[in-house]
């Protein structure tokens, strides 16, 4: 039996927290070593909990001698530094979205990494390990609905801050979406346009809460997202794949009923979640153990977003943008895939 | 065209007045003609409102000239009178459950109508024309499931005055599933057993509330009955068919699905009706035009209850009650069907 | 008791046949009393089994002495000269959609009726008696999700034949969320788009099917809308209305569940209906008898669509197939609603 | 960071090599250090698997220097023998069902772990850690639903061998239900009784397939069990929870829902799990995590079942066993729960 992969965190704020402690409780073979979190007090508290040392410096950390794979939540800004540091290394990394913050920097990191000529770099799509949409795939892929053409996304967030604004809503939100639907339909996205109609009254000035963003795909598939990040309600994401021979649609939240008298009469109920550590907190864990299960031999996940994945999210969440602005249908255009160098074209 | 098919109707408390103004404005061929009730006030009332005229007398609405069919919603201790007159004159009477009060009343009536040779005596086992009940009659028929093993029954209600006893709960309740099982399994009932658990606290002193009713059919199949008159919450009729291989359930309510945000965290949920009016309206106005439509020709209609069905019932509640009494198993013994005249054995 | 109301059906296809069966078994207080069709073949075999007489012009038949009002289920091309000679004559009239071919003189019976100061032309959409639409309604008005943002729309047929072009889709069907998204909102639409995917292999060379549509009301709310008419399943009818403190989702047919072994595992499942008969027969019965109510006192009914929504619906489809031709968003406008004489400003 | 707990599994059979590949795969900080197996070869499989090494005999293993704790997943006959030595080291031990094949055996059990004064002895009851089953429980505490009066449940085998018999339906799967009730109602069962319906067609001749079994416990509540091993469809479990205020039932398994064109009409449906692996696999997982993270302190998780929990399991069966021989209500007398040494009465 190996030693246990022993991870550096860069970055403990609520998401990186999560993952250390799931890392540390809930994961086997695994073992956070260090702890780097710009806020030193931060750090110095998580690394109690899960028994990692601190680092005072992130590429301290990704170099440390104690450290065999880097697991990065710290804001995006600094994305890009700390994954070509862990590709400079030759390490196995796994970065929550974004890649980076810009499209020509993802590209980047992309042309870098197929330098290499193996995949060291996992995006943080944590959907690709859900129970629900790897089933949704499997029947996708079986033929069983036939040739998917539609595809129906509800996003749906019980609040958010007055800072979260309309670009926000496409690039920390929808781009779970852009992932999706690429995962799900294995194929790029084209084009996006953005429909945005009166606001909630719970939107600040300007915002627009909720939007329809509509994708187009490479083979003319249509995908429609409603975002909705104010909706007082819970945490709802469900999906409906609409195909030649039949649709299927997931996400729906039904473990249980409970019967009970309520105020405007006898209802029939059930959960709806708080957030999306409810909701996703399997993904996570599957997620997390089969990257520590592929980073124990240097690699990634063959089941999760690799560098081009979250690069093309980048890319499709610039797009976004731009369409809420102009209200136009907004094309993108991601170039050709490289080709991993000692490697035939894939 | 027919003119319309004349009706008394005897007795319009709550059931006879919904009949009464189901028959006047949503039955086609049908018109009230005559009201009679003990309370002639009442009658005067509904009267004024479906159009009709009061009779003060019973057997006088029963044999006045403009009368060509009769429904009886008065109190079953009547019944067994009223059901008789009709026969006597041969013309067709819906009559509402029990058909009688007793074993041995209830099996003159049916030796009485036998003698006639021909059906005109129908009871108001209205769950034989709900749609679900008729759908799920259809499965079970169709061999979808295998042969049937098992059904399981729960009937519940909001609430009941302190009078409604455990007597009052098989007599007046569970005898709907006494005639839910007949019709879906289609053969008779031979023993019945009940099991009390400790009350509701809403429960008046004395009175089981819920209890676990088990029918044994002839054929050795089981029948669950949870019946609980005092839930608080609603009315919920549910019927599970388990069979050799499959099984069906229906009475789910799960009509639309509404996502809120409540006290105890966001809910999504539905209603679930009131009482027995919301939940089986289309029932009863299926069972009033059918059996309207077959009265203007004479008869009953061929899939509603006819007088052995309401037998059955009231010598199946009958040993009910007793099994309440001891705890055991009672038996159930109709004895033969009796032939009717003038026609070879069905 | 007033006598039944005579009516005459012009058009006995299958939409018409439907309703001469529906009025003459299954609504209080109705007569059809004479048929009209084209095919006079047709017709007389209709007439024959709801007992009324045959006609063999439409415009004798909205005249006869035995008629005192009129349903169109006609082709549309003939709607604007039957509904004018009902308004002619001042009798009650229900008109299948479309109410005429062409906005202008969709405009023109809207004000022929003004002038007579009293409504006499309900519209068949039949989805505003339909319980599940019904009770929607009153969820919104009661203001228990608070105020509508989105409406999602999911319209699915199993099959429609080659002829069913574009076009169609949106005159013939999508022109139901038409006036569901009018009633359910209360307000009209100003504009609307069309996105195209890429076809599903069942549609004809040249048939955009499935499309996605979106309407844009006076308030800036979004409604969405797929509509799929070949999708070889069955028919769907789903919508769900997203509001600023809640949603509702309905239409989703899970009466009952069966549990059955399948090829590739065990299942649990529901049927899904066949067509609209079976979704909405309600709906229409409904529909018919509350029509009938109105009619037998000269009027419409109150809580159906009257002919302003006919106009409505026929304006925003006509942009909805300049939609499809642009792909841009196309703006609709209605103008402003004639003041019914004698009768100040609603 | 404590080094991992080192486990030895006795018993590879479908169970035991399940659970070693979940420790040696999904659960942090265990790892499985020994195999034991009747079947040496079995035996030398699983330890190549899982990196363990094998041994020859079950005490050797349970005894072993590198053994911090031990999961017996061996035939039932030999858990007495296994279990007691375990106690006699004093080290952990996680035992599948049953506790021991007899009430004295369990009881001795119950008693020698007593006289330790702290429990290491944990039973295999994983519905006690199913996401679901905890829910429900946390919901009957939070005293959503009141008082809970009545538990209904459903538990339905695809299929089983031969020799499976009535005796084993109650003591392999009936047992489950028994836990269940335990936990959820918090309180002992005092006493079974077995209705035995017509038996399925698939059952061998004398075997009893379904059968209703009656659950009465101390406060007077009632439980009824469906038990059917040979439904030929999949693997079901539901449980409904009647309480005073309300009601809640789970097992629904409705996680996504497929729309389909099927042979007999278009069907929307989703899966049945196949067998107790699929359904309860996150509950193994959970049950395995938390025991691990009780044991590597020397005791056992206390959401888990105890030794009381197994001897009250072994008595009720073996009522159960007797129930269904006599058809009457056979009681359950426990006797009084032993006082750990050292600890006054909990």
């Amino acid at each position: 039996m190996p030693d246990p992969l022993r991870i550096a965190v860069l970055g403990v704020g609520m998401m990186g927290r999560f993952h250390a402690e799931t890392l540390s409780s809930r994961v086997h073979g695994a073992r956070v070593s260090v702890i780097y979190d710009f806020d030193h007090e931060r750090a110095a508290e998580v690394a109690a909990e899960v028994g990692a040392r601190v680092e005072a410096d992130p590429f301290a950390a990704i170099n440390a001698d104690d450290v065999d794979a880097v697991l990065i939540a710290s804001p995006g800004s600094v994305h890009e530094e700390q994954v070509l540091a862990c590709l400079d290394r030759g390490i196995p990394v796994l970065c929550e979205k974004p890649l980076t913050t810009g499209i020509r920097t993802a590209r980047a990191v992309v042309e870098t990494e197929a330098k290499l000529g193996k995949k060291i770099v996992q995006l943080g799509f944590m959907r690709r390990f859900d129970p629900e949409y790897v089933a949704a795939k499997q029947l996708i892929d079986s033929g069983a609905i036939g040739r998917p053409l539609l595809l129906h996304c509800v996003h749906r967030n019980k609040n958010n801050g007055d800072h979260f604004n309309s670009e926000m809503m496409i690039r920390d939100s929808v781009v779970h979406e852009v992932d999706v639907a690429r995962f799900l339909l294995g194929e790029e996205i084209r084009a996006v346009q953005v429909h945005r109609p009166a606001a909630t009254a719970a939107a600040p000035a300007g915002v627009s809460d909720p939007m329809i963003v509509i994708f187009e795909t490479e083979a003319g598939r249509l995908v429609t997202v409603e975002i909705f990040v104010r909706t007082g309600i819970g945490y709802e994401v469900r999906t409906e794949v609409v195909g030649e021979n039949g649709s299927t649609v997931f996400g729906l939240d039904h473990h249980g009923i409970t019967r009970t008298a309520g105020p405007g009469g006898a209802i029939w109920s059930g959960l709806i979640p708080e957030g999306f550590i409810e909701r996703f907190a399997d993904a996570y864990t599957i997620e997390l153990q089969r990257w520590v299960d592929a980073a124990r031999t240097g690699g990634i996940s063959p089941d999760g977003a690799d560098a081009w994945d979250g690069y093309a999210a980048v890319a499709v969440c610039e797009a976004g943008v731009e369409a809420i602005r102009t209200g136009d249908r907004v094309e993108v255009d991601l170039g050709s895939r490289p080709v991993p160098v000692d490697r035939p074209t894939e």
